[in-house]
């Protein structure tokens, strides 16, 4: 089922108009016309009917009602329609594509919060010259995985790089924090040991290494910042397996 | 850990002399030198602790021993150490680059076998012209992701692409065959469940569908087979995404 992601701009009005990049996406991409339906979602996760009043290459006019449970046709609906666990990826720094493809998937399985972190085993730096195109590709590829895949999730990412030092100020307890070591720490646990304890409704965090994985220096502190250190029931994984792995088996364990 | 992925012409002699670009890869790529020491797998997961005898970048020679567990240094090991329930992968026909990114993760995971289905939906097709190019970048996915993650489970590719229909005959009710369907069929249970009542030591096949997913008649002909409809606890994931979103789970429940 397509959605259309609805801009940041929108604020609930009863009409929308978008220019440029976004009216050619309707009109030529998806191939609206006026008098076409189509369903919107925000970014707060509210979904929208919409009906096109205008289109044109240049500018389209979409008018918006809240969508109700009934009016979304039933063979568009996820075979999983019980509530998500929200959870929240923290990914240290990859590479482009390797990064992208990671925050397309989580997007599709529907993380709530992705933010980008650097540790001390990142090779991949920020751009210094373009800070911001970064996070421009990560944002058009959540946009793309919301709409292929109609989550129901409005995924958000953090607009900014978080230091690993400081992360335990960030999360700010909102809920358990699991970090994916290679070599097992002695506290340990694996994944279904501990979502046997954890609230699924609650925020649960996972933070994913850098292909060098973390020093033991950041290992101790994050202990010592009461958060969790995992061991997966599989081989050594690569960065971008690795987050997929855990995600897919917490909504599998925790979702009833 | 790097593991040589020795060639599958190799069975169990003392030496062998590698030549053109596998002697490349062990004198460029690793840059190994005569006198060093390497870790290889035979196809048959058999482990070798090698040493270099020859090293030239037209030829290579290297004197194989079957390696102990105890002579694999301890930081090699993966997290996990038990054993792997041997999965098998039945992937649709994807498109050359998702194609080859779900065979490399797969392998990854420590998948026992991969094979490719064509089916009424998928719309990708065998290159007639070359046939034997797709999986010849299929094997050359499987060895590289050998070698870097140190898999035990020697991943084998089936070197020709099942037809759907047939798939009953081929799969000779080696252990219990999942399917993944996006719309739910009415006997459609979760992964926890089917877990449950399977023997994590016999095979357990996974059967993605391509991007359009099966069609009704598809799925009555797989019922009919004995295969079990699966659903995931998440949103319509894309092939790629479910493939790794199913293989992992399995491991995490099934995995002691």
């Amino acid at each position: 089922m397509r959605v259309y992601r609805l801009p940041s701009s929108y604020d609930g009005e009863e009409e929308i108009t978008l220019k440029g990049k976004e009216a050619h996406y309707i009109t030529t991409v998806l191939r609206l016309k006026a008098g076409a339906h189509l369903l919107a979602q925000d970014r707060k996760g509210v979904r929208y009917q919409g009906v096109i009043i205008v289109a044109s290459s240049a500018s389209c006019t979409i008018k918006l009602t809240i969508a109700t449970k009934a009016s979304i046709a039933t063979d568009s609906l996820p075979s999983y329609e019980g509530a998500f666990t929200p959870l929240v990826l923290l990914l240290c720094l990859l590479k482009g594509k390797k990064e992208e493809q990671v925050v397309r998937q989580a997007t599709e399985l529907g993380v709530s919060e992705i933010a980008l972190v650097s540790s001390e085993h990142c090779t991949v730096q920020l751009d210094k010259k373009h800070p911001r195109a970064r996070f421009a590709r990560l944002e058009a590829q959540i946009t793309e995985a919301l709409q292929q895949s109609g989550s129901m999730v409005p995924t958000t990412l953090i607009d900014r790089v978080l230091d690993i030092r400081t992360l335990d100020a960030w999360w700010a307890n909102k809920g358990p924090l699991l970090f994916l070591h290679q070599n097992s720490r002695t506290q340990s646990k694996d994944l279904s040991t501990y979502a046997k304890e954890f609230d699924p409704n609650a925020p649960i965090g996972v933070l994913v290494g850098p292909e060098g994985g973390f020093s033991e220096e950041e290992c101790a502190l994050l202990e010592e910042a009461g958060f969790l250190p995992v061991f997966l029931k599989s081989n050594i994984l690569r960065s971008e397996t690795a987050a997929i792995y855990a995600l897919s088996s917490l909504q599998e364990l925790l979702h009833r």
